[in-house]
């Protein structure tokens, strides 16, 4: 960063953010970057925040050290000293000033999911494509020590062949289970697109495409079971939700696994359940984002009376991103420290001119991701399987 | 029994079993409601047991106290002493013998599925119904403590009403998941109809009906992903797989809830994993069959910051069942009592001239579990949403 | 048994039981081992229990199935058709007619603790051992599939040396923790001996011994922390507790070790919370009786990063007998069996005129956990350590 | 800090530290606390590091964003600028420095244990009284929120009066338990004083008294069981260890209460697991490290049926310290973060002139803790129970 830990010794690169709600993690996750990935090859400086509201801008701008805020994103996209132009705003707001962005050459980074849906996505792909800029969608979570070791564990064939893969998405986001938590705007398809499909399950679904393949087809069904919500806390005004609450999924893989897939808002006592099984001819394991510094391993070869899952703290040097951190400590990797490795992946491509994938989501993967979720909501309303185009 | 534990205090009924497969664990079931239902209000006496091979039944029988054997199940309908035809053979056995035992105007008990498919079942209930015969299906699940009071919690309304279920039966059967164990009747259409889908998914879609209510329609998709195994352990023949291993779907429920269901023989690590999830507006339940004494509760209302899942040990007084076990030992209740459960239940119900339901299921039970399994199946060829009849 | 499972290959042995409380788990054990092992090499018959209520060990004697019953225990004493004496009273009632049923030749089982303390308990090894008959302590933990497989562990060197060992057994016996809990005779030293040393203690002792060996020195700390209970549920009227509640103590073993140990009818929560952790040189292993099917091990030579502990659920055809149980059930073993196999060894060995140990329990081996229960009461008033007798 | 995130609101404070290796995990507090509790009532800024090798020094206080280096403490304590010092090194280097930055009338803040001994913690605790400096000793575990919130629930009286509460450390510092694993400054008694039992116990010790209360007598056993490690990696040259690597202790509260010790670094399998079990007359709580963000309760009062240990995620707005930390994430608190709390918690006492306890632990904290290493040191020697001076 501009300043604080480390000591410059590498170039900066200019950041732009629009949005601080996610926003906020992805400016600590720049800033932390030189601190755990020291000297980082690129340093990344804070230097405008863009949001709607003048004052509140101005205040968390000053907060997180930025050096300017905008109330308009315009006003970003033209800051030259702004390289990467990262997106943390609602799903509405990600087609127009990210490809404004890319237009200007801005380097681009833009939150989950990458659009309302894959037509939307689709022109940001290209866009950023046209541009020939590096891009990636907000898939964080590839870049917990846990999710990046299962992929290991696949690819490495320890597995063997997955044929059966869940993941679900579960939670209540602090309240969305109460029926008098006010409206959001993640509660309405104009600025979100898709729901709890959207909010939770694109990662449910990004996480079995990069651990398991593309998805071939897909049957699901959506529900919005709290159908309005009041306009304020306590207002006894209440506003239509138009999005699901819950929605599920069987899917087909390309490669002949089966999979299920769920999301879902109204999951009392989830608190933050983003789970995986993947099942191989070899082995199992088992992933939950609760406990997300743990990965749960069935090694179908072992010694038959010690067989069994072991849980496995992957907390260790020698698991991927640890070196880096607080390694065997009870929990010395958080949540948010998933956005710094994250966006170092993404400091180091770019410094390196290296292609993103496969560990990183570019805005390919965002697109294909919002295929799947678009294939979801359409069987859901045709009752039949849909493909999910190539 | 006809000894043993207890005094013959009340009026005997003669049992015959055909199959000592799961028979066994009925023989057991039938001998120890005397044990912890005492004294019961009538006494099962183990009259003959009936198998395939002349020899094998007759040492079994033997072993079990039961008076007498046959190599035909006709002999088995014939026998007049024998009161209550408990049928634990395959399902490709259940028709026929059961409607000859109803109409010999025997009491009767059939194992899970009900049959290979809805029709067959169908002329089973029939008979049943014309007979005017007590008939229970074998969904012994119901009749684990966990189970009823899981069911009590839904029905007295501590959890508000269920919007989301989750069942799922996955485990391996000792050996499934390895291509080298040999072909057994399950692996076979003609004996048993469905894979994994009837052998274990049967339980599962029992208990989505028995916790939820009746399911309207669902989509679902099956595999074989073992497509042969050996004729015998260590033979290079090997014999063709027809039926599914690995099964799921979702479902929605006439209610409103949306459900998802799998079954599956490949999931190794998992030893016997019946689970099911249900979320609903005022808490959560989650069950394991693997930890059968347990029961996780989760309360919306409870204390904002004591919010949390609660393991609560089904194993008090105030429990369902618990007063007759050992109650407050580790685990003072294992599987095969379900069975003891399950049957003394039967014996009450014919006692009384009680009706089995809810709590037990009879064969209508038995064919609407069959009526979704064969939509399952339909779907997944179909690839379409299937409405389960009414 | 005389009659029920089994058909009567084996010769048949009378079993006479004094005392119906935990006597009952014993009466079904002596029962069920003709099932689970079968045919045995010699079939229990249950002859006659007693107790000191004519009418309750009546009703108790007919509904278990044993042939007559007394209200005196010289009466089982003098009865020659017994030839195992059973002795399931409170500790008080163990020396005498233990010895005398030595004195008149008699086989002997005999409940935890041994005696009120090791002098008692020393007559009744000498009675023993000067009759030349079989003696067994009921330390019916060791006969758990998943403590006989951690002894394999240890013996066969999967572990290394074990340099640390806790053991606890934490409990509130289905309501000791509440204060209001009328009193009963194991609160008092009269009948008891010892308080929750004694009831859950003697258990975590015996595992000590069992799993690392002989125990050198002690120093422990005894409390009484609920001083009195109604004499009656409900009663104004109060009797003085003049036992420990709650025990603790550190432990030397001989070979090195140390250990910690625990004994607590007061932790709320803990229903049946029999517990060890055994640290070796190469592994790990941990134990918990609440999930009796589980064994948890860590093996330091894994895979560095797949190192973690394994759940290995001991319901395989490979675990310590296993065989003759349901297999890969959830839950097929549960609590009560433990004493099946316990009996059926003491069977054994009676028939093959075998040592019990090192798997049984001898006589000589209640001495020596009440020789450890001894020196932690000692340690316990004196302040220091104590020093075990050899 | 002196740049960085947050804007400079609040006056700045000058910070050194002795020590990078925690001290590069205090580095990272006093930084991050501006950004978790912005803003500040005072900004630290990192002013300068200290260490013994002069260009590792100086190459972690450049990383790290220190404005100098030293290689010498006593430069460290005339640095006018240093207003905090902050005693980052081994024990043996805790009482000189300390003490000098005393007199010279910086605000102190000291990692754990406070010394090698009581004698030496309690010149540190004299120095920082005469000097009237704020002082703490670095127990950051009181500072998790599930530990915090532990002490709540205790104070309130949910848990009514604790009788018995165990805390244990047990670990292996990343391959301690390995005895190739080379020698270092923890290993020997002039550097370190003791060895798990300082490492590790002291934060056990320190927990049991801000849960519990003052401990009045302890009974311990210490052992070596590694006596000598190589010289460095790989080295077939050895150094002996003089310090218990194993140590266990029981304790009575002076309020009645009995409680267990253990610290070890031999406990292979256990990554870092901080434990405690606090049994009350209400109810019962349970913490472990290696889950930090949950905490077990079991309320005595719960309905009957529903009854039993709840695992609450203390990751909600309501609990302790998390308004600021991001909530309801599976993860979002990590143990780094227990400094950046803790060193907010001093800077918030100096900024108003506050106490630090109860919630903070002062030097007498520090020296209560060895008052208490010393007298299981002694105890473990003597054999016999000693008092904890008051």
């Amino acid at each position: 960063m501009s300043a604080g830990v480390g000591n410059k010794k590498s170039k900066e690169i200019g950041v732009g953010i629009l949005g601080y709600s996610i926003g906020k993690a992805h400016a600590y996750g720049w800033q932390d970057l030189s601190r755990y990935f020291y000297p980082p090859k690129l340093t990344p400086k804070l230097i405008a925040l863009a949001g709607r509201s003048k004052e509140g801008v101005e205040h968390e701008a000053k907060r997180f050290g930025f050096e300017r805020s905008y109330s308009k994103w315009e006003e970003l996209v033209r800051d030259k000293e702004v390289e990467i132009f990262d997106n943390c705003a609602p799903p509405s707001l990600h087609p127009e000033p990210t490809i404004a962005a890319a237009e200007a050459g801005k380097q681009l980074v833009c939150e989950k999911p990458l659009a309302r849906n894959a037509k939307d996505a689709r022109t940001m792909l290209d866009a950023a494509e046209r541009a020939r800029v590096k891009h990636m969608t907000g898939f964080n979570y590839r870049f917990l020590p846990a999710v990046t070791f299962a992929r290991k564990l696949i690819t490495e064939g320890t597995l063997g062949k997955i044929h059966y893969f869940k993941s679900a998405y579960l939670g209540y986001n602090g309240g969305f289970d109460d029926p008098s938590y006010p409206i959001k705007w993640m509660h309405q398809s104009e600025t979100a697109g898709y729901g709890a499909l959207a909010d939770l399950g694109t990662h449910a679904i990004d996480l079995a495409r990069f651990l398991v393949g593309e998805v071939a087809s897909v049957s699901g069904a959506s529900e919005t079971f709290i159908k309005e919500r009041p306009v304020a806390q306590g207002s006894s005004e209440k506003a239509r939700v138009d999005v699901d609450d819950t929605t599920i999924a069987c899917m087909r893989f390309r490669e002949g696994a089966l999979g299920v897939f769920e999301a879902s808002w109204l999951t009392s006592g989830r608190v933050d359940y983003l789970r995986f099984e993947a099942y191989g001819t070899m082995g199992t394991i088992r992933f939950n984002l609760e406990r997300l510094n743990e990965l749960e391993v069935f090694i179908r070869d072992d010694r038959a009376d010690l067989a069994g899952f072991r849980r496995v703290p992957v907390v260790g040097k020698d698991h991927p991103y640890m070196k880096t951190f607080w390694t065997n400590q009870g929990i010395g990797f958080a949540w948010q420290y998933s956005f710094t490795n994250e966006l170092h992946h993404f400091i180091e491509c770019l410094a390196e001119d290296k292609p993103l994938g496969p560990i990183g989501a570019t805005f390919e993967d965002g697109y294909k991701a919002m295929l799947i979720m678009d294939a979801i909501a359409e069987s859901s309303r045709t009752e039949k399987w849909v493909r999910v185009p190539e």
